[in-house]
């Protein structure tokens, strides 16, 4: 009991240090003098790239900002952000099941005298596998796409394409897979765990713009526009080899920024894409007030053209103390999804 | 009949042109005097990584290795080299069909009155999409792995691992896709297309080693121990939208390169990754005499370890000419995979 | 050319008779004295089981009309009535893919070291085989359920069952295969292409209501309230091992009745449930002039409350000459599934 | 802890029964007098159908035993004794999860703008439904095929049909579905736990002779060569709707017959298929010294050629001491398929 209120006085006294950092919102002056196409600050991004955009704020990537990034990747240190996935994974429980399933095997085609090939130029005995997989859009490293979430009683997503126009039974017609780009900019680290000194943060922690705050300043780091900015829950240290530990991931998978926070680093600092090492980036269960189970998706995926990532592996780069780097990655281009699935993305130094 | 006579004299004559290349090879002094790990010229790569190695050739990378590729990519410039998969899309028959089906729609969620979420926090209506994946590991934009291809009566792959002891129900146990390292390397485009003068290499046209040298010389580019290969045939021209020209695409899909190339690439040259923009890399059916359906892949990734690259999008490079870059591609990190899929390797420059 | 004349004037007497027949309806006296709830001469079933009712016609069944249906299967032989179904099996091109998958294999369970199981006490090596399967739930032998079709912008099925508020992600949630009871009733068989002397009707041949009349008086049966009716085009006599023969299925399976013909069967006769040997039971394409593409599923299942059955094996029953039996038919008990598939409708006598 | 000692002795006592009843085998003359094709008492049936055969027992039903069976289903009363399957459903771990997903809705097919069919002549707005399920065929209301199970290092099943030759990437190729003829038997229920006096059987209850003998008793019925015999446990009194409740069903679904008893009901009683309500129909675990995790499978599927159900609804049967009536089961004419699944065979009286 008495840990429980401590953690509850803890809590609230981070939350408060929340309050303060967001009275100084408006006149706080972070380095983003830097201009950057289609970011304002106090404002963010929005719905400002035409009528039929489907890409969002990641326009504001230019051959001069990935040549920039790339510049961080001096050394040729590679880091794989990706967590691997497998038919016991944890995941959330809204989504389909996932079976990777050997779909041609090289018994099996002897087995069913497959026609398939010619036998008569095959005296090596060559065989193949091949696997069929079911599984869902949404599971391990993922790069949630601007379609994702709708609002309101029309469905619409970002940009205001409805669902009746642009849904349908393969997917997404707008905003999908195939229509985000390659993904290559300076990549942040925001170790909020390190920040407040623990392991993992503890189940439903908040994260508040004073966490960012403090994490920026014991890493003696600052975020620019268009930055991808990673914030560390230490979540992932339980995935261990597929994530089949799901009582251990569940308990701190829930820990994640909150709507302030998520305006924080878009309107105050320029946000490009905000990613995590848990599977939905914000706190959960959403703070009572609410206007949405998921407010902070609302806000980055429909109303700021943000995307968003999830399950991004941290945990090297917070060993390493690796907080700026070139971040790269890209999403399957696959017709009508609605998230980057079992992504690996980079980050190199 | 005429221009048909013409092909067959054009086709013999290129053949012709690769026997003497080949007979070079020898004494052949490619630039390759830069020493790789691992690469040795006249053999190639091998099984040299020790016993319970799963990664093959790409072991020769190095944060060196990567820092000067990476170097390469001074304007920010970026090729996206995948091509967009539906269900409608082209690919190999022996695969398994797809469908990207809406698993979770917004009025799907309100029909079924979902209690996933909670609805009293929910005043804004926010739903969202998730979609169901049914598909091959073999499709679109690919990386072979190691253990794609098995060989002899005791099915082994690449470093001799064996079906019994690790194949499975669910994919293969050893050289899946978790163990493919992110790529991150010099890449060199061959037009070979080019190189003949043609838009598309005709259908079953066999790329010899006369035909990279003839891509080498015009495109005044040379190749070097550790590259990535992409090997250009054109037939991606005909990809559209999402591939669904089936009869046009595999009029030119069958262009490929043959046994001889592809150990003239890595023997001599020291290729550690070969793709091409077609599904099967190398020529189809294959020649006659050969112990295999598909000889390249034996080679390639049995006894080589050289993972293959398939259907990427080389239009963008052969159009603006871009012959040397850095190669950045990450597989899906899925248990049991045996290949990389719906990929968007990139070019950066 | 001559023959293709035949053909025509052929089809144009046979549907001068069709309208000659229609004419004489409304005076008609068929046999169908006999009462049965629901049923009204004239004016067949329709939405007159309540307004939760979810069975339709279905509910015409009594203990003593299935009594009396059981009576018929006094020899004990039994007709299967079901196609097999595969990977390679027609389907009409709408419906997803197919593939069976081993999913648990005795070698896989071996190499990837199961626990599933308990070893220890198994001395006999006992594995098993189990399957993963896609599939739609349209595929070969089918009933189609009342929830299969929709109409009007409010897209309702029977009943006035609405999208909106009885769909979903998961299937329909009214109509669904778990609402529809096991069928056993008196079934008729109406040989059509043995009435017309051929071994199948052509590419798009209209049943009409005289090739009914003409069937019945070949084959000395007549029809009754309450009846399943098995109208035979002969286009299964293609289907093979597993109806991998697309373009000779595809050339016969247009055959199928008209919409006058249905409604002679359902208003005149008391059809309570019609199927045949093709995909689609109704004549393929509708007949101009159509307000739906498919007219006799409009009126069968969403006006009617008549369950379609489709691709009923009937080729044994006509050989053996048995156009009266007892009809049993179960379909999956899958919640929110529209039809019932490959089944093995039963015809016993 | 006074109750469980209870139980023990209970169950011991029972056992102690069994015993008894097993040593009277030899002697006991059930009234199996009658001959039926290719039983023989002491022995039961085993591989004596040819070395083609892929039916097994169910070859012994005849026209003659069919209409005998058909005889039983006077009144036209129908049971359906199949359970309703959706994605919430109990099932064995080891099997794939399962889905049933909206494939064409209304709505998808107006977004998506098909072609699929010609919107000319469609004023009535003519829609349709289609489901694309991914599901295990070993769920639900099931009928083992001999397939299913394989004994030895060459993995064989029965008839001696090996995986090397007859397994796959697709199925079985003996005993698959295809090869399970439609079943019309004289179906007897044995209710056990009205026999022995609880609502159902408790967790991992093993059903000995004695029990047989008891219901038997109780029920005034006897058994005869050829029959269909279904155990009822009382598990599936927690079935509910769709089978959500799983720690429910769990709890009693481990309750079933002993090797014993299935020699007993084969060699003794003639069982031609014996189902029961569990999902496994033998008592889990098998007995400490057995030498097969599930011996009862084995003997049945391998040794005996006598097919399984499992998860047979049998309340409403046993609320109505319907013992004796005719049994009608179809599986789905799908190949390569081990079982039949989401079935509803139909007790008929």
């Amino acid at each position: 009991m008495k840990r429980r209120a401590l953690l509850v006085v803890a809590v609230l006294g981070l939350l408060a240090l929340g309050w303060l950092a967001e009275s100084h919102f408006a006149a706080g002056q972070n380095e983003a003098a830097a201009t950057i196409k289609g970011w304002k600050a106090g404002v963010g991004w929005g719905w400002i790239w035409g009528k039929d955009d489907e890409v969002g704020a990641l326009n504001a990537m230019t051959d001069q900002s990935r040549a920039a990034a790339l510049k961080l990747a001096a050394t040729g240190k590679v880091y794989d952000l990706g967590i691997a996935y497998s038919r016991r994974s944890y995941k959330w429980p809204g989504h389909s099941p996932g079976e990777i399933m050997s779909f041609r095997s090289p018994a099996g085609e002897e087995a069913q005298k497959e026609s398939v090939v010619n036998p008569m130029g095959n005296s090596s005995v060559t065989r193949w596998h091949s696997n069929a997989l079911f599984m869902n859009d949404n599971v391990a490293t993922q790069i949630d796409g601007l379609g994702h979430i709708t609002i309101s009683a029309d469905h619409h997503w970002y940009n205001g394409f409805k669902e009746a126009e642009h849904g349908g039974d393969f997917g997404i017609q707008k905003c999908d897979n195939v229509s985000i780009p390659p993904i290559v900019a300076r990549g942040v680290l925001l170790d909020i765990a390190a920040a407040r000194k623990v392991d993992e943060l503890p189940t439903g922690y908040p994260i508040s713009p004073a966490d960012v705050d403090a994490a920026l300043a014991q890493q003696k780091v600052s975020l620019r526009p268009g930055d991808v900015v990673l914030v560390r829950t230490g979540t992932l240290r339980h995935w261990g080899t597929d994530g089949d530990n799901h009582a251990k991931i569940g308990q701190h998978d829930s820990a994640g920024i909150t709507l302030q926070t998520a305006k924080y680093l878009v309107e105050r600092h320029g946000a490009m894409l905000i990613a995590s090492d848990t599977s939905g980036l914000e706190v959960n269960p959403a703070p009572a007030g609410s206007n949405s189970f998921i407010p902070v998706h609302k806000y980055l995926l429909v109303e700021q053209g943000v995307h968003i990532g999830e399950f991004h592996y941290l945990e090297d780069l917070a060993r390493d103390k690796v907080y700026e780097f070139c971040y790269v990655a890209t999403v399957n281009k696959i017709q009508g999804a609605v998230a980057g699935f079992t992504l690996r993305p980079l980050a190199l130094r």
